[in-house]
């Protein structure tokens, strides 16, 4: 069974995209996954198909119809299991663990939005997840769909070598990843630090992970207060395993 | 001038993709901004033209040499002041007030990495920016870049319609947007919240201030904490003003 991507859009010519090349074109074109576009737009209203009107208390903007996302929503025919995800700034941040409950499971069905959004009671109604990719704002949902498809499509089995296996530690451990260095040893006059050519493998270890740590702590306070906490909590745990141990033992 | 995108990568045909289409793709077709792909490949070494080469210090993965992407960037000869970005998990994340910052220069050079990562070197030495588009990990830095551009040419004048300008405000102060709703007034059994129907403009923004409010407690507790700390601040400094304005009046 292969994975299977829904998109609803009214830029069905955006998929695959660059999702037709590479690791995930590859897996396309072996069926590890499909990718079917299905357009908003034959389910718009009246002889211009219109997919949405102007919001109800005023303001800037158009919002596309419940009524037309819900008449798409049937005409896809997903089963129940699979998440229904609407790509907004509105969402819950997708996070490496989404990703994976996304890519372990059939599949996604992706509702693109365009304009100001979406009327809010089909995404209640229907049970529809929203995420967003990230704080800014796109022109619509199309390119975070691709980024969501991205990220997923690499975790199917089988899609990625054994090349890009270890990239996954960047989010695993809570720590962004420590800097890397490859040939030539010395490039413009600079050289790779010492370590490095140590061959001292527990050195090049406590290295890297102390890179990792700094790196953290300067670009993402936000992850080193939760990597700190762990940390601590852990070490509450073992001492109070250890105390529990000595205790039993005596 | 042109808003000019630069993308070094190694899949140049991925670009402009999803952006040749909708905004972007008219603003593209009337020259307010350009997409640039230059292919990495031909700047790889030998007779396969490698860019990339095993860790120093080992472990899993290939590294793109720090001479390959120098190489690229000099055949490229982008101006000095236009920013040179790196997209990486690594990286500092992504904010709409980035985004606007890029939108008002020249234009970008944006570095998608696959594999491993890129020569640390490189990165420092010719003071290339490293930017996440959120805490995932994609197959390659492409989908991030297609994402930061679709963010910045929507703000280059005259790329949005009216339609669209009032999206803007999601992250302008700091709250998600409230939920949206339009036509019918009567979907599926659901009502459209009473308020919005009743004419009366103050009570309707009360209604998503507390709505914006609302969900931003929930999905976002990080921006909610600082749009708590910021309105503290702005208290103290209104309840500050007020007492000096009292004082010299007196």
């Amino acid at each position: 069974m292969s994975w299977q991507a829904t998109v609803l859009t009214l830029f069905p010519e955006m998929f695959p995209g660059p999702l037709g090349l590479s690791l995930a074109g590859r897996a396309l074109n072996e069926g590890t996954w499909s990718c079917t576009p299905h357009d908003l737009r034959p389910h718009g209203l009246g002889r211009h198909r219109a997919v949405d009107d102007t919001p109800f208390g005023g303001g800037a903007g158009m919002v596309i119809r419940a009524d037309v996302v819900d008449a798409a929503l049937s005409a896809v025919q997903a089963p129940a299991d699979v998440p229904r995800v609407f790509m907004t700034p509105r969402g819950r941040p997708l996070r490496q663990r989404d990703v994976s409950r996304y890519a372990e499971g059939p599949g996604v069905v992706l509702l693109c939005g365009r304009f100001e959004g979406v009327d809010e009671r089909v995404l209640q109604a229907r049970n529809i997840e929203q995420v967003s990719i990230g704080d800014y704002v796109l022109s619509g949902g199309e390119t975070a769909a691709l980024v969501l498809l991205d990220a997923c499509v690499r975790l199917l089995p089988g899609v990625m070598g054994s090349d890009e296996s270890g990239v996954e530690e960047s989010f695993s451990d809570g720590l962004l990843e420590y800097p890397h260095y490859t040939r030539p040893a010395v490039w413009d006059g600079h050289d790779v630090p010492e370590v490095l050519l140590s061959g001292n493998h527990g050195a090049i270890a406590a290295w890297r992970q102390k890179q990792a740590e700094e790196i953290t702590r300067e670009r993402r306070p936000d992850l080193w207060s939760a990597w700190l906490a762990r940390r601590e909590e852990n070490e509450a745990t073992a001492a109070g395993l250890s105390g529990q141990t000595r205790h039993t033992g005596v």
